[in-house]
């Protein structure tokens, strides 16, 4: 892409309101723009890291069984008069009257509408399990939307719901969604924990929360450091063979939130490895049994010929928030740093003097060639300051940067700079994007396995 | 994928508020469920189609130079009180109130908010040309909404902004855009014409739609019949090159809506080549000149130092609308026959005798070796009665069906089925897999071209 063509309108100086690196980067680079208070339009750099995202959170529903669709975003209010949450919900539910005087509103969540769309279809325990997912944009009218889109109003969720004829099975369907969750954010190149969470008024044991560990995190998370660089399961886990080692393993070690902070557990884990920091959530996972389907009689028949409610549970990922929490986990004061499986480009390269015969050539024929070995290349063909292009380089975060200048193309050479550690050095012009692809495609690699 | 593993919810019964061909198949196969009046839950099959066609959609507008972007689905009241748009634009738009009373809607369409957030940015004629594109859910709150998908409330829609410093640029950006288009639509497998349309109060010839000639349609189409059938722009079409043979290529013949029916020039029609048709409008292209830049003061310098208004254009396709159009293009009295580019599976493969060693075995090898060739198979393995599956699959429309028997498998043969023709003959068993793969890849290839 050049950015000749491409759109991506930075800003030089940070925007007041922006309080945490993610929200200022994300501003500064042009990666999205504030429409209303909490409300985002989402401009092509960003976009395009949105949709990695979505990309692997998606192979990796559908790696562990979970099966598409895509609910509205306007929903009947008679749903959720049903299962008694249109009252209970608060002022956070954007609540609409169509036309007809009719109650609608924005979802925040899909629990109700979901069962009512498996319950018309779904009767027996033969047609189970069914694990249903979509990624689509919600609403929750926050008091004071704040930090970007990391508490948005409008943002896009990751909402997986699984159906079971019973709690045994139930515990089958939540363990593929916590295997799949630990894989998930590995490959986007994060380190996140699961955490034991609190299970709120419906009680159980079933609830994690994913948590990236960060300095800017709102929730304050205890943990055993083992959990940190834990392998997590590899991309040919049999998704319907028995994950139970794959759980224990995972939370035989300690982790909780403050709210669920157990004084005792931790007192066991040995004092050097007592980890107490603070992170941000973009993933929980909920076991929750019948509380649905009982008020909305969402029944199956059992393989005893007995109707029964059927079992669920829900699972959310953070995709829009996500964005801001890669930040938060990998940034320098130069901007982002970010991972390959999730950067919006592969590689960076710049032109030092764009008009110049010899540099567009090499420009174009490292672009062609970059992009022949399905590398994503912004090529930087624009007439601005040396000084300029650098900087914006850099605030985009792109892995790689490849700067070509008249001194060192006379040499047959260009400047190679890696993003995340800022090493420098130069490649032979020939040998440069057969290098570098080489390198993009060993880390896409290594973060997919 | 298998079916026992989907979710395709079919029905056997029509529904009785259905009551055009696609309305009733989409219901019936179980691509979509309503929610509400014009409110549709896209469920997995439904889903796939839309997919692909936004697929499409994408790589033509990214192929004629559009940069993609995302708005969000709520916009703020006061972006359309700057046009004026906010009290013209009547009950169709639904109006919102959030906690904080501020006046929000959901965006029926986004030339306020693409023009607000590009004046942020866009200072010099040097930036522009800048065509910018989204694809995201709509809503209009229709007063009677009808047709399934084809006038739903809430829908998916592409729509494209450009951006010029003069009006002989802007019609540079309406040509790429006539251009996209013709293919767009090709690539689906769909016949469609671009029928001059009446550009309402604004003035200005540079307005087209693009209509599918379906006898389900809403508008009369006069059309001259020497356009069913002409080649579109091909895949090494230079969108930077001069587009205006193209233009008038197609343009020159004779085609209009009855709003703008102009009979002196229709009667210079040979009459054997006069079609009086009913099409549905499937896109809508539309340049504007100054209409929103003007009162939204969205100027830039042009190059000889003069500020003015830039000049835009919008250009819209209806995407989830498309999935209704297409199947009234094609279908018979058992459900639609997707063509290839578009079908939610190119293969359906039906084991006879699901649990017998010998079907579920050849079965497993066919799906394997299809898949393996990147061909997408719906394989059903399901308990159910031979009828029942039959039935099933035609509803489901693939473009492919292999049906494995136990009789057939004695001779080493399976039975291959056209969906389109109905055509049945047998294949070796050895040979199904790649033969069908073969099929599935050069049409594909031809609709890509």
């Amino acid at each position: 892409m050049r950015l000749s063509r491409f759109y991506l309108p930075t800003l030089k100086e940070t925007p007041g309101e922006a309080q945490i690196a993610s929200h200022r980067f994300m501003l500064r680079a042009g990666m999205v723009r504030q429409q209303a208070a909490g409300i985002y339009a989402w401009l092509p750099l960003g976009l395009r890291v949105l949709k990695k995202i979505e990309r692997i959170v998606r192979e990796e529903q559908e790696r562990a069984g979970a099966i598409e669709l895509l609910m509205p975003t306007i929903q009947p209010a008679s749903l959720w008069e049903e299962s008694g949450r249109f009252d209970a919900y608060g002022p956070e539910m954007l609540r609409i009257k169509d036309r007809h005087d009719r109650d609608m509103l924005f979802g925040p969540t899909n629990e109700e509408m979901i069962t009512d769309i498996v319950r018309s279809s779904i009767k027996s325990y033969k047609q189970l399990p069914k694990m249903l997912y979509h990624i689509q944009w919600k609403f929750r009218d926050e008091l004071r939307p704040r930090f970007g889109v990391m508490r948005g109003r409008e943002f896009l969720m990751k909402d997986t719901y699984s159906f079971d004829a019973s709690p045994d099975d139930a515990r089958k369907s939540y363990l593929k969604m916590f295997a799949a969750y630990l894989r998930t954010f590995r490959r986007m190149g994060l380190e996140t924990v699961p955490v034991k969470a609190d299970s709120g008024p419906i009680g159980g044991d079933l609830t994690h929360e994913f948590v990236v560990l960060a300095e800017n995190g709102e929730s304050d998370v205890f943990m055993d450091k083992a959990l940190i660089g834990k392998p997590v399961p590899d991309a040919g886990t049999d998704f319907d063979g028995d994950l139970e080692g794959i759980f224990s393993d995972w939370t035989s070690l300690y982790a909780g939130t403050d709210e669920v902070h157990d004084e005792e557990a931790w007192s066991k884990v040995p004092e050097d490895r007592r980890l107490s920091l603070r992170g941000i959530e973009v993933g929980h996972i909920f076991c929750f049994g019948t509380k649905y389907s009982a008020p909305m009689r969402a029944r199956v028949q059992n393989a005893e010929g007995k109707e029964v409610d059927m079992e669920m549970g829900s699972y959310g990922i953070g995709v829009s928030r996500l964005v801001g929490a890669l930040i938060e986990a990998h940034h320098d004061e130069d901007g982002p740093k970010w991972p390959m499986s999730v950067a919006p480009f592969h590689v960076g390269l710049i032109n030092l003097r764009a008009g110049d015969e010899a540099t567009d050539k090499a420009c174009a024929e490292i672009e062609a060639a970059l992009e022949a070995a399905g590398v994503e290349v912004l090529y930087d063909d624009t007439a601005d300051r040396a000084g300029e292009k650098f900087a914006r380089m850099d605030l985009c975060g792109l892995p790689h940067q490849l700067v070509v200048g008249p001194r060192g193309l006379g040499q047959g050479e260009v400047e190679w700079k890696d993003r995340a550690t800022g090493e420098k050095s130069n490649l032979k012009l020939d040998e440069a994007a057969n290098r570098i692809a080489s390198l993009v495609k060993t880390e896409l690699d290594r973060l997919a396995q």
